[in-house]
């Protein structure tokens, strides 16, 4: 495979869809060659089919492709597409699309949970791209199809990875404060949510109770060993634009002083199969001493989007610790996330 | 004692000083005769010293009381005087005030969590108003000093009572998104919290860990026995104007299906002492059966702001159940509930 | 014709809608016995069919009337239909209506504009109620359409009768800042107004700029002899819930002091046709002294919302004067307003 | 004067101060060698001394400066200084740092309307800096004092100057929508302002009606001499964090097609002393085609915050056109406006 390697992306005018436009401008190894869009917006140029919602420019060569449909065959020649799908949709396009000998990384639900399925989160289970091999002798295909967590398990998980592997977890409360840009564009309409909070995201919770198992789960003889932490989890919608905030008490498998807890999440590197990747964050966590941090406004754009940044850490009266993350819900936990396994599953050389 | 009562606001300038005036207007036993400021502002009238943020008109009556300072020994001869001081004034002048014969009900925490001080949410708990005798016993005071609980605690605590009597309450995860006029007037920046989440609230969660149990505790001889409910708490400051949103995971002593714990909740009943009095909310606790309900916006205002709203009852994971709770921070959880302790010691012949 | 009147509201789910239904719980006239809504929701109660986003809760009696839909013929015996239909059906829907017999009060533009349909605001122009025998001349129809304005015309309409009257207004520059609401439900995406403003309202402009000259007319011989004021408008939107306030520059036929300016705002009445009239505001107009008023989350539900809030005013370096304006957009200028010419007519005895 | 020149700013620690601070992080000219803050601050590092509210990471080489007072005379070898502070300790520091020989630039309104001294917008009145001459001769400063604009009349003017010199412009009416960090920090109350507008803010229309015109003035023999455009302003505070929008009536000495005037705005370029200094807008104004823009959100930032973005040109009734402009409030409003304002001082060899 050639350099730079023609992508696509699936449901190109939404937010995230939006944002793995903006992240694939001047990508090193990518490049767009096909966008598609609703039967609506087929035929016209992306600048014309989109309302642009970022507040950085639209990228000029991405803003002159036609949209396609998606439920096209032909995407130009792409060898990989970043599927924005809603998840009705990407249960149907996503593996026809896998089956025609694409690679689908995909930011939808609907093949998250297949046992086959990599749910990837490279800075910390790059091993678990072994699955694709699984995949393609199951299914038969020359593609494949690569998951990335819903938003809101991408912080909590990266931090419960680091506690994991040096103490062990064994129980989760996680309540969360999630960003408008989760629910895409239009999503929630401002009347719902000017003046209030919403403490019901429908589904959310039941995937931020079991994702992260699998994440955090091994990777044994082509199979995915779940680790079974219990995780209890609330999850409400509140009035920022990016970042979702997720206050969690955990209780580890021994006490030890905050300050280790701290020094844990500060020195946790990615491992060798992802710490080199052009889209690996850069540190993986962030730990902010100020009493009130991290904030989404203000700290959302940590390593370009892709740093965890945590907070707040202290005891907690039942479970051994509290503390505070946040993300970015777009980039690492939506777009960046995808295009990061997306490097991963080319860096194999499995492409 | 004849009615009405004269009574005074100290601190009636801030955000919780003008809930004060606006409940008190037209308040069927008290009558409004003295209001308290800064050294800045006395010798003004209120309509002049105060910068007025309720969407309510100020009340006509009030707007030409002259503004004295909270010092003032001579409060035109009110007898309960209902506080809205910060902590450290009110660590000084309430006792002045119950030494000179006066009833303070306070909703400073400066001796909320003094025995002898009776922590009040008359709809759960308010044979405590026998906590007075001791108080006035030990100290020598012809006044009293009541208070009432952080605004946070307030909600959850009154949910929780009715699982405590009905099935007993183990253990508890709350999570609070609390409303900007909890941190009064001008309070928190505008700039912090426009597409922002705080997620820290000085002295807070140790509050809410420590003053339910204070609350639902037993009064025995002269005291309260405290219960010994462990509660862990994160707080966090979300851009909502008024309401306290507290999401809930409650161990119980024993499983029940959650539509009995939908019934503890809308069958709970205010005691006999107190189901009378002319602020005892009805109901005491509204359960709404919408999967995204109680929203601060929408359900603040149920039962003239003293009402909590119940939603979303459903099996925890780890714990027993979850659910969420929603209270008016500045009249349920402040000068509401100030006068509410008012009526009962009235009620009760203490005056 | 025997009281109480039998109305239906077309289009009842939406955020105008809603506002009827509220407004008509408890009108001493008018009784609801119809609602209609979309092809989806009909045949289902009003609490099923219905996201109710206002924060009095729904009330009981129209919480069970069956929704219909809104090309049905029979509403349940309605003399009365309030419409708070798009305009597009609104253009097909209500002349069906008039010419059945009922009586629309139409918050739609589909017919404003028509010389023989009255645009009213009854405080400043009820003999306009005249029009409706040209209309049913014309017409040949039993029933009729009345209309109300725009809600940005609204508040600043009523300014300038005041002043039209009492001096001449001879040209107008206004600007508005629209709150949320007045773009329905869902409307606007949160996405798009948090942290923004959004300087162009479809089509909003144009009504600004001739709908005051038609509710300023002369009703004489059957007909509106429009007036003539010029008018510029810049329409805008920002995050605010309910109240729209329109900055003005005026220029008069002669100067006067600002003093004077302010006694013709406050000493304004309505006209003896319509000052007695249940939704009369009482006043029609407040002027607010302080320097910083009015605004739309303190004055809002000035008059429970009928009332025009007026302040600032001052020299104009231009024109002659400067001033603001304030009206409930979903109150005066909408639902309460078509509620108000509802009375108006049956007044009249043209029911 | 060798580079890079040795710079200070004064009031670092408020939010136009921070602004500097960041501006000025790997700036090609001029090196950061002094802080000033309050009383309260002076001693401790300026990450210590300031509750930052960018959401870049503080610079690490400003992060430990050691704050000092503003009205110290020794800013370690500063040669410019750069103004955040409030206009009354501007009054008073300003002219004693610049007899002490530095030159002061300026964001606070003290100085700004004084004949002698400069008011600039590099991009449309470079020429005006030889005022500095003038000043230097009649307060025999060795230093100097130049300033930039109140932050609501810069954008506007940059698009009336190019209308002026291409037509001519004779009356304007502009109304704000401004941002709140145009307030400082903390500025406006968060309970102000959420759900909300405020109609006023203190003295700033008479700054917007009066600033344009010595902006746009001649420089002649040593003075300006002033333009007469007769200007109208109404000034709103909204619910924006960064970018003040502006609408626009103008009247034109001449008629011209819409499409024409936006071409003066798309061609205009910066004058030759001022286009090439490192922070001169490129392009001076951007015109967005979509009907719905400019917006703060989505187009603040262009031309890294220096660029005037416009949009909405269309026919006025009154007056010539109508249209709207939008500047970065804190960047080219107040803090990059100053910069490029030293800039020019530094390049004209005034230094």
């Amino acid at each position: 495979m050639k350099f730079p390697i023609p992508v696509a992306v699936l449901g190109a005018t939404g937010s995230v869809g939006q944002r793995f436009v903006s992240l694939l401008d001047g990508h090193p190894w990518f490049k767009l060659v096909a966008l598609t869009g609703s039967d609506r917006t087929a035929g016209k140029p992306f600048k014309e089919g989109c309302t642009w919602v970022l507040n950085q420019s639209m990228p000029y060569q991405a803003s002159e492709i036609l949209l396609t449909t998606s439920d096209s065959e032909n995407l130009n020649g792409a060898a990989i597409c970043f599927s924005a799908l809603p998840a009705d949709e990407a249960k149907i396009i996503e593996p026809k699309m896998a089956k025609a000998g694409l690679v689908v990384c995909s930011n939808a639900s609907a093949f998250r949970t297949d046992p086959d399925v990599p749910l990837l989160l490279p800075e910390i289970n790059p091993e678990h791209i072994g699955l694709v091999k699984t995949q393609r002798q199951i299914r038969g295909w020359s593609g494949a199809i690569l998951t990335n967590p819903n938003c809101t398990s991408t912080g909590m998980t990266v931090s419960l990875k680091a506690l994991n592997d040096a103490i062990g977890v064994k129980r989760v409360f996680a309540v969360s404060l999630q960003a408008l840009s989760g629910a895409g564009y239009p999503g929630v309409s401002s009347m719902d949510i000017i003046d209030n909070v919403i403490p019901y995201i429908g589904g959310e919770e039941n995937k931020v109770e079991t994702e992260p198992n699998k994440m955090l789960g091994k990777f044994l003889d082509g199979k995915i060993l779940e680790s079974d932490i219990k995780i209890s989890a609330h999850t409400n919608r509140v009035a920022v634009v990016d970042g979702h905030t997720v206050v969690l008490s955990v209780d580890l498998n021994s006490e030890i002083p905050d300050k280790d807890v701290i020094e844990i999440f500060a020195n946790y590197r990615a491992p060798e199969l992802a710490a080199h990747l052009p889209s690996s964050p850069w540190p993986v966590m962030v730990y902010r001493n100020e009493v009130n941090r991290p904030q989404p406004k203000l700290d959302r754009d940590t390593g370009k989007g892709m740093t965890t940044v945590i907070g707040r850490v202290r005891k907690d009266p039942i479970f051994s610790i509290k503390y505070v993350t946040l993300s970015h819900n777009t980039i690492r936990g939506a777009a960046g996330g995808s295009i990061y396994n997306a490097e991963l599953f080319v860096d194999q050389g499995l492409l």
